[in-house]
């Protein structure tokens, strides 16, 4: 697949259905992962592939909780806007956003596998997420949807006692990623322009190009 | 470009021309970018090119004075360890990191391009980071070198003082991505492989499968 192709259409795709992903599909994608840059090539990273039902049985109802407390209180007042405006196109994403997550929770040990990624001395995260950002875009090589997500992280100690990771050797659990074939279709995500959220030299000022031709298909 | 030869290749480029960066090839790059995902498609991001030698000329000073002090400090034990053990592959990739990065520093206003990454809300990073690795990869496949550095945020009132960044809106300083044509060779870095650094289901267990067969070249 072109790398065009892949930047272009791997979107987060909650929606997947339980067939497995073979495990030679899984070793390709760790393969990928691992030739990410991290600070001073430390590789500080541990990843942990999780496709056990039982594991996934205990950790379904912890993202459930969580994600109910985010919908409450963290997205709350967007969700209200949302509702209350639907017609706008930030409102439509949002609401397919809440959509396909509220998805993910419902169906949590449905998903055939999940990949966490956990990091040393890395509180801002520039040596874990373009590892897993790659794991994601090699899946969508291999025709493996994904998304990466966040929630689980407010019940870190339950979450470090459910997969056995030390907490005395200051792993911090950056986010999870689900994997499995898509429900849907592969397309491209519809962006705010690069022109509108770039600037060249100062802050603010124009960056001297407007939207390309489209690049892909 | 094959996604899968940008994923195995694109590696830490330091060492660049001074060759210009055609506008259209670094519309190509943004464009890329902002396909990227971000925690609830907030796209709470902003990017900032630099190719001024004006604000190059002010940022270069900074960016050596910083360095200086993380090879004193931050990296100060693990350079001597690789004095002290000059033949460990650890060793030595320490030391390549540390020649290139100086590189950068002693040449910083000669690197044509710099890519600023910001986010709002974003502490863990996870909402730019794969933007930034998304324009390194697009940069790959246009044959521009690229590597991601965070020494500046050490001086960052400094530098949103000569970026002309806005102090009270919660804008963070990811990191800089600096861009350019290499003086070197692709190639596919070496890394700790994917099975020593992956479990499955619970921290240390096998993960399930050892080296995949060579995927690049």
């Amino acid at each position: 697949m072109d790398v065009r192709e892949a930047l272009y259409t791997t979107r987060a795709m909650r929606r997947v259905k339980p067939d497995p992903i073979p495990v030679d599909v899984q070793t390709r994608i760790m393969d990928a992962a691992v030739r990410a840059p991290s600070g001073g090539n430390t590789q500080n990273w541990r990843f942990l592939l999780v496709d056990d039902p039982e594991v996934k049985g205990k950790l379904g109802p912890i993202y459930r909780q969580a994600m109910s407390v985010l919908w409450a209180t963290y997205y709350k007042d967007r969700i209200d806007a949302a509702h209350a405006a639907p017609d706008l196109e930030e409102s439509k994403s949002m609401l397919r956003v809440q959509k396909s997550a509220q998805w993910l929770a419902d169906n949590f040990e449905a998903v055939p596998l999940y990949l966490f990624g956990f990091t040393q001395h890395d509180p801002g995260g520039s040596s874990i997420y373009p590892a897993l950002w790659s794991a994601q875009l090699a899946a969508r090589a291999e025709g493996v949807g994904s998304a990466l997500t966040q929630v689980l992280v407010f019940h870190n100690d339950e979450v470090f006692d459910i997969l056995g990771v030390p907490t005395d050797d200051h792993w911090f659990m950056s986010g999870c990623v689900s994997l499995g074939y898509p429900t849907g279709k592969w397309g491209v995500a519809a962006r705010q322009p690069a022109h509108d959220v770039t600037w060249r030299n100062q802050w603010g000022a124009d960056p001297g190009f407007r939207d390309p031709e489209p690049l892909w298909p």
